[in-house]
């Protein structure tokens, strides 16, 4: 079943991806434009994202909170730069209750207007400093071309939203939400990513600086899978948010905001996955263990499954995800397949023999066939030895994704010609000393398709070298890439 | 400050509410019209709830998903009473991306159609039943008169919605709901409910049975705090939900829905908030335990806070959310109302002679004063005492609200003028036998404000009595009240 049906990666990688989507059940389109149904699969994906990024947020001191859904559109038209980028995206009511409504509403694509206009109140004095909040919702932009988790109608996410007395605590702020991310993403997702500030071009509607972290993906392509921007003062003077400080002047706050979304499932469906289904990093799978159980004559069907439950129930006490599939009728080749396919990072093989020796077959998912077994591993402590195994699954899925970054990064490339050959022939991330204008970053887009996805933080200030495009000697480092 | 500005329940209990929200910082107007923001300190009794409720979900086999905020209009139009329900209170978008939409999209007001839709794509065979699947989600009812928690035009929830093969199969899941809604109430929150059927009048749109539980605010009057449906093949015939049993024949499920929302917070206030603010069930409370540091003279302050702080580290490595309030320039006295006000279940006092004799003062949340008080308990092994405190605290609020209910509760009413002149002067509930048609039901609402409740499900198919209205003998039993 699971490699008949989903297309292999290098025949057309975005028909791979929607066949894994559907074969694995995490999601399905809905009867509404650019909406997608996450199924249980999916969502448990995304629940455990959300425990990973609610943990860490509490940690720093952020607190939760929730605001309407409902934006009205004088809101969203006080901050220029904000109204010009989310107007042509936005869903609007304009009936309530059988009435038209004298304001229209806008749902909310963002949440800097509405909780701005709280923060007015919330913010009197600099003891109120740092105010710092965060909010679980679903947000809808009107999409003209939607993809499963990448990009839809509505999608679910977490924005976080700040206030600082100072420039530099809003961008310690920044930098450090943007740091928290990177940490999920490489610690939780197993997804090498780069930390970086985006190009003017490509910054928030509304922010002074947008930071992301970019991961590539099975094809080459690059995704932004988290973004934290520094909004200086903008929103502050437009919602008038200041406080008294010590000295009893009045001072604007200084704001942030940064978000993660459903797209970070898709990150990670693409990161990791190969042809023959999901490879989900252990902390983010529904099921890290499954156990296979395997007879061939009846008479061994009711040991084996004593035998196996009873490992499961080991595993389930120490409270690994744990899954046995008794499923009837099914051949244990069809059940392999089967859970690969849903990308469980660790799979048990209980056969006769296995029962006879208390032992258990470990096969790890990220390493195909034979390579990827061990035999004869004891059931005694075997619940202390898993989170090793499924560490090792972590461990595993991050080099690999890390070493195919390399093997896709060129850097050395000095002139246009080479760009755009490299671009067409080749794929993957470039390297570059940039000194182009905003317009050359345009054109280059148009030309090639390639979009400046960032200035990498860590690579900033060095030595300088020649922009490839320019010729003008620059220490700004930039990455270009496709994108989704 | 807490006594003045917290206006007594016995002047107006309206007022009283209002006051809570705003002093204890649970929510604040929105500039959206009946939708609240609710602030960190509301949220995080809001993510209790949920916490309580999700890990029961999934204990009983229940997956959350999540689907479409956006209804197409022709969707809620299948379900004659469910339209004729929701349709008045719908919110409209009419306008996507800058374009008029062909079809109108209902923001969700509930996901009974949309979920339905779904369904009947994931039931094919008998092997798919029963399917249960829960979603969190905010949804949008255009209410007149909004008041928050209670009644807003946002909301939050759980909604949970699932599919059986037999009637059986699904009046099992509605009632078991029902349960875990109870043992919500009463095991986490403290307050005593009444599970009963809704008369036909009070049902759910499209439900064939609604059942729920019915809780006593302090002002006497009812406040409906879970439901659970019963839709019969209401909405699997309309969106042709058929499964094909082991025969291979075709049938319709029977499904269920079933939902808690932002609502019940608004319950805890109402049902344990006494005049000096709120008191908070130690299992909701986002601190449960606050120290207040108490010195006289300056030298003295060092030693107490030291001592404080390893207080506060001994709970909190027990994993009990305890907050030490460090904060200059206030008086005991001032803190102990203002952790009084945010309803902190216990209080530890902490000064010299308690630093000198290693020993705190608890104060209990639900007794006033001196009652409330033990002085002189040992630091030493207090972690291992908190929790036995707590629930302390909690059984006292149940039985307090119990008392109350029971206070408040009148039975052998048996006839109208008694049941008028009771309801006009005494308000609680009435418990009465009950033969009256809907109309009845709905003259008697009008003449005397009170609803029926709910027929309670312990009560019914007892001795039979005479109904107060009618006249005729019946055993169903039922509760009156006014309510919000």
């Amino acid at each position: 079943m699971t490699e008949s049906v989903i297309t292999p990666r290098s025949v057309d990688y975005s028909r791979w991806y929607l066949d894994v989507l559907r074969e694995a059940e995490l999601t399905e389109d809905s009867p509404v434009r650019g909406s997608m149904i996450i199924k249980p699969y999916g969502y448990a994906i995304w629940e455990a994202v959300q425990r990973e990024l609610d943990r860490r947020f509490k940690a720093t001191g952020h607190q939760n909170a929730y605001f309407p859904l409902f934006i009205p559109m004088s809101f969203l038209e006080k901050e220029a730069k904000h109204v010009e980028g989310f107007s042509p995206e936005l869903a609007i009511v304009t009936i309530g209750g059988g009435k038209q409504l004298e304001e229209p509403l806008a749902v909310r694509p963002t949440s800097e207007t509405i909780i701005g206009h709280a923060f007015s109140r919330w913010v009197k004095s600099y003891r109120d400093l740092p105010l710092l909040i965060n909010q679980w919702a679903n947000v809808v932009r009107w999409e003209l071309r939607t993809r499963p988790f990448l990009r839809t109608t509505e999608f679910l996410w977490q924005e976080g939203h700040t206030a600082h007395a100072t420039q530099d605590d809003a961008l310690d702020e920044t930098l450090r939400m943007l740091d928290i991310y990177a940490e999920v993403a490489e610690g939780v997702a197993a997804i090498p990513v780069i930390k970086g500030q985006k190009s003017e071009n490509e910054r928030f509607a509304g922010a002074v600086a947008t930071y992301a972290i970019e991961a590539m993906m099975g094809n080459g392509w690059a995704l932004q899978a988290g973004t934290s921007h520094y909004l200086g003062e903008n929103f502050s003077r437009v919602f008038n948010i200041q406080y008294l400080d010590v000295q009893n002047e009045q001072h604007y706050v200084h704001t942030t905001s940064w978000g993660v979304s459903t797209r970070f499932v898709g990150a990670v469906i693409m990161a990791h996955g190969d042809d023959r289904g999901l490879r989900l990093p252990p902390a983010l799978a529904p099921i890290q263990v499954v156990i296979v159980p395997i007879w061939r004559k009846n008479e061994e069907r009711q040991d084996v499954l004593a035998y196996a439950r009873r490992v499961r129930d080991d595993l389930a006490a120490a409270e690994i995800r744990v899954h046995l599939d008794e499923r009837d009728g099914l051949t244990p080749g069809f059940k392999f397949n089967d859970w690969e396919l849903r990308g469980v990072p660790l799979r048990l093989e209980v056969g006769p023999r296995d029962v006879r020796d208390n032992c258990v077959v470990v096969a790890r998912r990220h390493l195909p066939g034979k390579e990827g077994k061990t035999f004869g591993i004891p059931s005694e402590g075997l619940a202390a030895r898993v989170p090793g195994l499924l560490r090792e699954v972590h461990d595993g899925l991050y080099q690999q994704a890390l070493a195919f970054r390399q093997a896709n990064t060129r850097e050395g490339i000095d002139d246009v010609a080479a760009f755009k050959k490299h671009a067409e022939e080749a794929g993957g991330f470039i390297k570059v000393h940039w000194a182009g204008s905003n317009e050359d970053e345009l054109r280059l887009k148009e030309e090639t398709k390639l979009t400046l996805r960032c200035f990498p933080v860590s690579e900033q200030g060095g030595p300088a070298g020649r922009c490839f495009l320019t010729g003008q000697l620059t220490n700004r480092v930039a990455v270009f890439s496709r994108a989704f």
